[in-house]
């Protein structure tokens, strides 16, 4: 009930803080005898870690994930998954400067006056580290799904916005340069505004579109747990997100009815996609797609004032080694939790008919 | 598990199809010794009620609900409020012609691919009559959190939207016209444009915007439960919702960190408020505010051609009596939903610290 | 969280006090497609409901229940089920004389304590008239798993114990006689010792015992949610319930490991059952099989001394129509409970496997 | 939903499998501010850990438990405390002559009908190694419920039964024998006559007695989550559990209604306790006791006929370190799975009021 602990029956519990001893997880409710190729885990690892690019934190963690249980013979076993990821490169002094202040836009206030006191080193618990996580979960989720594609990208950095449907793009592409666009020419211009921004000490928001293909129809409870309300709880529970649409989202509320509707063609497939691949909240077979709103990092390099536990105004500013944009490393997060989402919505879709 | 149940400690169950014998819920968690002024939730459902006004669908519901449990001499009791609204007004006839048919965007294809049949009167269960159970219950939870002020008001219908932010309008208006627009202007063009686009015999979407102001510091839970994740949820389990964002949202993806970070005041209450009241998913005090997206309503009345279930084409068109804009009659929904999120958050948060 | 939801994926939350305007339930996660025989719900409720012998309480109620939603065409629709029952026969003047004093062993005191008031009519939530909801949805449980057979008897009355042990007795002979004891030499013994006691103005306790037949193989969760602690907590949640026992239970504390092990036949079942069915909490095909204790009814008619809310002495005595022993009247009650189980644990068992 | 999760806010979920990694577990929601004593941590593991006197197992494990997070500056900071116990003196040897073979009474044939496979290797997550986990999260737990007394103790081995009532012994002097018997007479037969069985090479059962004293009057929820009945599943979920009675249990059937009622003093207390302390499934403030039975162990070292995945018979006999009788190393989990139980409904009960 306190909130580290995602799915009904695909479940996972995270723990860990940025500068305590580990973070990890337990994965329970993974079905008996999916073949887990633990290379993949870690490649999915090391997309989302940190100094694998010009443009994101240069710290340097190798992020090497130990299983301890739940895997036997190369196949899990459907017993809790347990796994924990050691912290090595914590530079608790980095953060010493904030023990007794609160960063704007941070959660360093809000933890303190909700818990008493905080572990003020990194952020803790509210650090984006904690996501490593979900990413070796998703990782395995993938397996288990491995008949359904899952593809993120970064569509917009900033003002920079790419305008093509995710249709009209090569999803091949999206891992050939640092930004994680899959438009070659696009993903040069962000690359080139994310360094300037940098520069200025400053940081940037951005956009992450995410695609599911090949998702069986029929994923997703009515009324509460409708499939597109669980991937959106589970996209803004991702760090910095601030929004979520699918389907025609927010532009889709200017047209008529009319036009927004998706005809049939004769097997079920629809003639447009307005709807997302998802009706009345469960997926009807055509492709899931979403975009997810990431504010700029709230910890920026130039200087600025702000108040420490008593009120008083102190002058500081950001130290250490920061994102100036999260986009590019949210990719593999988001993906992971649409595995998550996708898996727990498959096994709860086997108990619905006799 | 199977998506009736909102809420972790203050949970709604609901139960009923739009044309079955009655629509209800159990209300289970609501704390004991809360004054229930039954005059206030029938004046929350008949905010929601079909008929009110010219632009909602002409269908006449008294939706009186009948409570059975939970409360005695006018308190809650601590034990589970179960209540029911009978279905009066039902014309199953008018559904005749989609028993073997599918109508475009709507649940119809997928409920039968999911489940094997459906019950095809009005929707059934996917219809939004559901949430009149979660109006009941969000009156509840109002009276609960009585010094948290909840208001709803629709700020965009189809391309006219309110550039105004909440806090230019005056709240008090939104009751003032059938739209629930605050501005009384925008409320008239809105308004016009409604009956324009339902004389078409088509539909329109909207926006809805909602703010909880006085909200405590400290709800949400971090991780996976943050406080925007379940308003996030909440918002898009409602039927046609499309899209959700909090704070500064899509637009704030634009700006750099410097500009977006809001800055402390000595009481920690902050200058600006991107934040949208909530930091690292926990409430700051500040004015929690978001924006969802409600796509045009599928039922258009204009002839339109569709599959039946062995995949012919058919032509029909849609009968009965519909909304041609569902963000008016939403309002009240939004409002209860957020109100079951802040009592739900408001009980876990009394049980994290010592 | 209250405590008034039962089951994770097939979900009883019911409703209602013993006084209020009905009970009733709501049953979540019923699978699709369950062809339900109205009557033989009905002819549960029955089986428990009050004065249908000389030896229960002699209140009449109907308990005639009504459904609201979620079976249409006379199959379950896999939406959730809700129905309530009238309360019909209350009498609260029945309850004055408690309004303001606490009956000894009830629950009278510990909910003022908790809560701060309490529904004192007849015991309100605390009263055994609850558990009608959970035999309307035993009987739709029964119906999902129809291939499975549930039996309870009374075993035990007082100090009138069956030695023999279930498979030497003719089950079908349960409902013969107003004790439900399937040994008719027995049922007499027991039948006389009560109208004994009840004409002291007294109670008695007893002992029911549970069997599932032809339960299939793997039911059962690893570590916290073993069948039996399930089926443990399920009769333990049973009004005036002090124990539980499966198997062997407490005599076979006695036995020695070489002796109270099950050798396997070759097919996998076993040359003894003391496991009951049960081995590791994962049924293995045998016939599972426990004893419940119920304690001797609280409400007696003689006078006796008790204290009001200021903790003064007051001398009063039982008033209303109470049963002098519980057991008879539990068992359908034990077997919905049994159902309900089975039916959750075989959903869940069909998402443990790739 | 796979089992491995125990607790509604206070939740506790475990991993591992004894031949593994490591075990370990995740505590969440475990309240913000409670100062941890690590080393009181370790002295229950202690009291758990196999080799600790001469009528226990005689393996050799230091059960070390290594925190991840959650604690900080020597305080829980409300965030999930990770632990984990590497496993280091697995002899899976000992084991391969199980690989293909199913020992008689164990899971290890419903684990293989169940997942299709299983981990082999000494019980995998079967193991009662298992409980280590409970025992660290419930040692946190104890520290947490500071103001609330504790004591579980062996009150009965094979037919050598105390007859001694809790109140009646002095509980202090239960870990001054390693039968863990408070009566040091009874405690010196019970270690002789599990000394005589071990020799035999066979094992034998025993019964626990858990006391909690001091508890608040209020825990428990009403209906379904009985506090007894959560505290009946958390006995039950134990490995080799067969049975659960409180308060008067299965001796109380036999008693009359008059006799067994708890008469009330003024102050709210009772004359006697029958009720085991909780009425109505609510802690009164008086005592809560209750008894928990235990199997004998099911590997004996004696040879025994089994058989193998064919069905074939197989001769064989149980090889490694075991326990003679289970119930001295289990004092400690009845303990720790007490502490979660009242945990987590102290915290439940702070949600039901306004």
């Amino acid at each position: 009930m306190a909130g580290n602990t995602f799915g009904n029956l695909f479940k996972l519990t995270t723990f860990g803080e940025s500068h305590g001893v580990a973070i990890g997880g337990v994965l329970d409710g993974c079905p008996a005898g999916i073949k887990i190729d633990l290379d993949a885990v870690q490649h999915e690892l090391n997309r989302r870690k940190p100094g694998q690019s010009s443009i994101v934190t240069q710290r340097k963690e190798p992020d090497t994930v130990e299983f301890f249980s739940g895997i036997f013979d190369g196949k899990t076993t459907g017993t809790p998954i347990g796994f924990a990821i050691r912290n090595t490169n914590q530079k608790s002094n980095d953060y010493s400067h904030i023990k007794d202040s609160y960063r704007p836009s941070h959660a360093d206030y809000v933890y303190d006056q909700k818990y008493g006191f905080r572990d003020y080193r990194g952020g803790g618990r509210s650090s984006a580290r904690e996501t490593a996580s979900r990413v070796v979960a998703g990782a395995i989720a993938k397996q288990f799904l491995s008949s359904i594609k899952i593809n993120a990208f970064v569509s917009q950095v900033g003002d920079l916005r790419l305008e093509k449907h995710y249709q009209d793009l090569d999803l091949s592409l999206t891992e050939s340069n640092p930004v994680r666009c899959p438009d070659p020419e696009m993903a040069r211009q962000m690359e080139a505004y994310i360094k300037e921004v940098r520069k200025e000490g400053d940081t940037v928001g951005g956009v992450i579109t995410g695609v599911a293909q090949h998702v069986p129809i029929g994923l997703g409870e009515p009324v509460f747990d409708k499939l597109h309300a669980e991937l959106g709880k589970a996209m803004l529970s991702i760090n910095a997100v601030k929004g979520f649409e699918y389907g025609s989202g927010f532009e889709g509320v200017k047209m008529k009815g009319s036009a927004h509707n998706d005809q049939f063609n004769s097997d079920g497939s629809t003639k447009t996609n307005y709807s997302g691949g998802i009706q009345g909240g469960i997926s009807n077979g055509m492709d899931i797609y979403f975009n997810i709103a990431f504010k700029p990092v709230a910890t920026v390099i130039q200087g600025y004032e702000t108040i420490d536990k008593e009120g008083n105004t102190v002058q500081t500013k950001g130290k250490g080694r920061h994102d100036p944009c999260v986009v590019p490393r949210a990719v593999p997060i988001v993906e992971a939790m649409t595995a998550l989402v996708l898996a727990d919505y498959s096994l709860l879709n086997r108990t619905i008919k006799l």
